[in-house]
């Protein structure tokens, strides 16, 4: 039961993946009064939740799959610097040298089989974004040669772009998948593109699982059409495919691109500044109204839908963000 | 027993330590006759070898433990990539991610712990030369914050020198040891270097593993007072203390941070073109005269002592490069 103090703190929702922790929890507690669906025992459904709860509350803390592009640019360091280290780790073989030291391996059998170059190598990355570009600067200080695709050539950057995937696999030693999951991106990573890649080609998926046909992927390891993958990723998180497990050259991370303290940190001031603000009327630091009109992730619950069918009447919190349901954000709410 | 073609071509003697593998060495067969102590069965000491063929052989090529400054610029670039590669590995706990998913603890746990940011960290480099210079350059590009120790403060460098590695370690959050093992330098990373450095201090050691006290390192890190440790070198290879198999914050690798086959396919070129040169009585591509002056590593045999006691009349080949005992090499081999 909430003590008296609690009590007159603001109710906010939390809304969140149940794989998703969310470890200022327990701070945000300290200025306002958490309902979070996956405290009940057993958790209850997020539907059933929001519906019994919707008449108390006036603002929700979605985490976790709701990033939108603003609140995003607090991130790409975090995921880029994972991005590089899967890379490294494939090519110069850093987790199979470390098993073979585990192992005894080193003593007992000697060296151990080389692994290859970073400088040189013909880097192509899937999605220009912010974390593309911030994995494009750190692969030019290592000396690989960049170039992306995206749907459109941006101007204002100096490396070669690719219309299609598929080009960009053919003239690539790896490819850096770190766009946004659609409809359209969906599988974009076909066979055919990890073939055009070759058997000395390598990928990193830092972006969404499924944006690689994650059985054509397996296959193609298995045979052995593929120098390595490092992946964050996976298309049904937490199942990673059991094969992946027995090859040597893959590296596998259990989706914590985006996952330092210090990201956290950054994160809780912002939301702790937008809900209070929100609580005074007063005008929030950062808006996603965006949100309400785009799909964010193929498969998971979008806020669109939360908003409009189990909690019609407020706005919802994207990490620090607030998606209104009218552009007017401020003037609307301040109407309530 | 060589067949006659063989028999024609030049004579050289191979000097490698037991552990260091010779990729190219087939390679070079088809130009040279090499003999190297450590074919014969049981291997032969390197003394005795020596002594019975001197009489036979103008010139060696050593490899592993006898790389000049100048042979070395070859190698400084795989050598910082791993560097950054284990750094980036123990802040953002990638190994550990790693045997969390093969364990299916992602599956039956849910998240995993979080790791560490890399931007804003300070990072201390011990040793700025051609390998410190490199992951300078590439941390940079990750929002490190670079600043190093090094006996003379490089006027070209836009730095912080620390005179000492005490104030250096008492301003860092991570030190990169990749300095030369000398004398001098033996156990310059000691019991009160790391507690400075602190229990939230990291160490990436890619130089030589007696630069660190390692018996202090263990101690250090099984009572959990450093954030963690990457390893590429140890003091007695390959043998690796055992009590960091258990740590979950340790990251090890082989001794591989020289050791890309692209790296080998140049040493391999530079000792062909040397080599011919040699035997033709042409200018030779790189020397190190400097060499025979200098001792390159406490513990392993010298070039001089081979030269001076060993193998009195030929210059050694280091890697690429020619040492002579005169620092006007090529006239004093005219003459032979």
């Amino acid at each position: 039961m909430a003590t008296f103090g609690e009590a007159e703190l603001p109710l906010v929702l939390v809304h969140r993946p149940p794989n998703f922790h969310f470890p200022f929890k327990h701070r945000l507690q300290t200025h306002f009064r958490l309902l979070d669906p996956l405290d009940s025992d057993p958790p209850e459904s997020t539907h059933s939740f929001f519906s019994r709860h919707s008449a108390s509350i006036r603002t929700s803390a979605a985490a976790g799959t709701l990033l939108s592009p603003t609140l995003g640019r607090h991130f790409p360091p975090d995921v880029a610097d994972l991005a590089v280290a899967l890379l490294i780790d494939v090519l110069r073989r850093v987790s199979a040298g470390f098993r073979y030291v585990r192992a005894g391996l080193w003593a007992r059998n000697g060296g151990f089989p080389l692994g290859f170059k970073l400088g040189g190598k013909r880097v192509g990355i899937v999605g220009l974004g912010n974390i593309g570009t911030e994995i494009a600067k750190r692969l030019e200080s290592f000396g690989c040669v960049i170039s992306y695709n995206s749907r459109k050539k941006k101007p204002s950057v100096p490396f070669p772009w690719y219309k299609n995937v598929y080009d960009l696999a053919v003239n690539s030693d790896v490819l850096v998948v770190c766009c946004a999951l659609t409809e359209e991106t969906r599988h974009m990573i076909s066979k055919d593109v990890m073939t055009a890649l070759g058997k000395e080609g390598v990928i990193i998926n830092v972006g969404r699982g499924a944006l690689i046909d994650e059985k054509e992927l397996v296959q193609l390891l298995v045979r052995g059409e593929l120098r390595g993958v490092g992946l964050d990723v996976f298309e049904s998180e937490p199942d990673v495919p059991q094969e992946l497990f027995s090859l040597d050259n893959v590296v596998l991370s259990p989706h914590c691109a985006v996952a330092t303290p210090e990201c956290f940190d950054a994160l809780e001031e912002l939301i702790t500044v937008n809900l209070k603000a929100f609580f005074s009327n007063k005008p929030l630091q950062s808006l996603v109204p965006e949100m309400l009109s785009r799909r964010y992730e193929v498969g998971t619950m979008e806020p669109a839908s939360v908003l409009d069918h189990v909690y019609p009447k407020g706005p919802a919190m994207d990490g620090g963000q607030i998606a209104s349901r009218d552009p007017r954000q401020d003037s609307y709410w301040s109407k309530i």
